[in-house]
């Protein structure tokens, strides 16, 4: 479709105003290839629930899920990487058809990894993270992102600030404001239409 | 009752006013005879929550079980369709007494074998969605709701808006509205009374 | 403690001022021997969690039961009724020391035996509910509260309605008031200050 | 860093203005050696969430968990105490590497026995309590503190207040005025950019 009506799916969208509005940083956001996030208080609410067993249970959110798969769609990588050992993680990945690195001490070094995989640079990534751990990924990527809700050093440290908060639509937020800024936000849909699982 | 009875209860209750007070709208909300819900992000919260041996729970609400309960004492046909396949969205669907298709992967066509299952027009379907998958059938139906939290596009699609929240009395509140447009919000609800399962 | 202190207290509590303020509601609620709470969207905040084996969990808030505990200790009955046939129900009141009353299809009637059995009238019963399926007996104690965030026809039937929701915090609102109406929100609280379980 | 840097930091951080600007009370805050945390209500929403054998599961928040870790790197003690009898607590506490006594009846007590073991005074000890079973104990230390809702009388007590809710970040914002108190807050937290667990 015409710029105009990027335009107005844009208007629609409750992205993070400030960012959307910002040629430079939209034109970064156009040149994203890989999107990495954090999981636990970012494709999460942050609550880590747990039985007396260990078994641990996580929630993700439909909408967050759609999100990456349209990102998917449009040729974006995209990857979770989180330090917690986390098999549900992995689980929810695997549906989704992305990556997952879960017991990682260094995410810049493991985003470094996968960059070289996939022959791009850091100005390539987006890095979405809520909390102090985060920090060293989103300082030295391309676009660094925040749930509205993270913590307030990282979310300061932040580029893009989602007004949904984690595990309740953050994620889709920053797959929104991306696709706007490739051009891609009412691409026709099809295999979504036809019920990709998300 | 009479209609000032109805008026009254239509006052009480949080609907969308504007669509309440849409003469046309609530004319085709009272031809409504088959009323479709998307399960996640509708039905639900939005969660997908998993443990790392992959089972899923979901969360529904009460009150929404019970506007569905109170739909079908007045003859209203009732289903749940869902892209994801979902075991746990069957029970539900079970405990309450409706269809439920899942794994979908064309909710529109769906709909449409529905219909000629039980001799009625797309006019007479409402469909509530809350995010791009559903779209299609939304378009398509006699009347399109969504949760007040659906996705921005989505709920800019939808001719009815709910003030709740998706897993917290959105459904509910469509029910009551179909009830209102319908002259049935206050039946004297024996079944309900004498405690039926919501 | 004196009046003042008593009124201090209920000043500090987010107590319903309407009903605080009224000494003929306050009066009555110094008169209840027995409270019955419904269990979905009123100790609970409604929402049904079910796995795909028909596994259901339920989240209580440990506020609500300390309040519970508080009854009992100045000697007031508590029972819990539902129409939902729920194990999880009944262990939660086995934890408080609570009668409960499962798959409950009238709950007046179910309300009218325990009377009978505690030898009390219905003026000395309050309950607490959330919908459609509480109103008859709602209607026919001495006393009816409803959570902040109950069904709108229900909330509007019930004398009392409280600030906090359903499952957050509305049980013990409740509690509170019913403790300050009968003179015993400040007791020394020693089996709750030795750590009795809530 | 300097102080003017700190100053930053505790400008950008939700904490309670009030005690954050309160020189006597920062101080004592700068003497903390052990902080001890009720578990419902607290270090989670208050949930209590059971199935039909009596399996509980319970949620606690990463950013709690990560201000945790902070504490310890510090060399700050860290003890969980609750009331009930919560294997989930000890898991979650043993992944954090910190204390937890369950089945507590005299939670002041305990403090007192570990401060006897760790050769301490009663006023190098915070407890964050969120009920009237943990008011003797946050009467009796050196700075007492509630989450933002917890019950209104023991709120009333505490000494400090947060403005976030119980498992949705109150444990972290007290251990971020903690580290601000003790000049702390931007330590160039190495293990945690290395990925510790929280």
């Amino acid at each position: 479709m015409g710029s105009t009506a990027i335009d107005a799916a844009i208007d629609t969208l409750p992205l993070d105003r400030r960012a959307a509005s910002d040629p430079e940083l939209m034109a970064r956001a156009g040149n994203i290839r890989l999107v990495c996030f954090d999981v636990d208080g970012t494709l999460t609410d942050g609550r880590l629930t747990l039985d007396a067993d260990g078994r641990e249970t996580k929630s993700f959110h439909v909408h967050d899920g759609q999100g990456i798969v349209l990102l998917r769609q449009c040729g974006i990588h995209v990857a979770f990487i989180t330090a917690r050992r986390s098999e549900v993680a992995e689980r929810r990945a695997r549906e989704l058809g992305v990556r997952c690195h879960i017991g990682v001490k260094d995410k810049l070094a493991c985003v470094r990894e996968l960059c070289a995989e996939l022959g791009i640079g850091l100005d390539a990534v987006c890095f979405m993270g809520d909390d102090l751990p985060d920090l060293p990924a989103m300082r030295a990527v391309g676009l660094s992102a925040a749930p509205g809700n993270a913590h307030a050093l990282t979310a300061a440290a932040a580029e893009l600030r989602t007004a949904a908060k984690a595990g309740k639509g953050a994620a889709r937020e920053l797959c929104d404001l991306l696709l706007a800024a490739q051009g891609r936000i009412d691409d026709p849909l099809p295999p979504t239409a036809r019920g990709e699982v998300s």
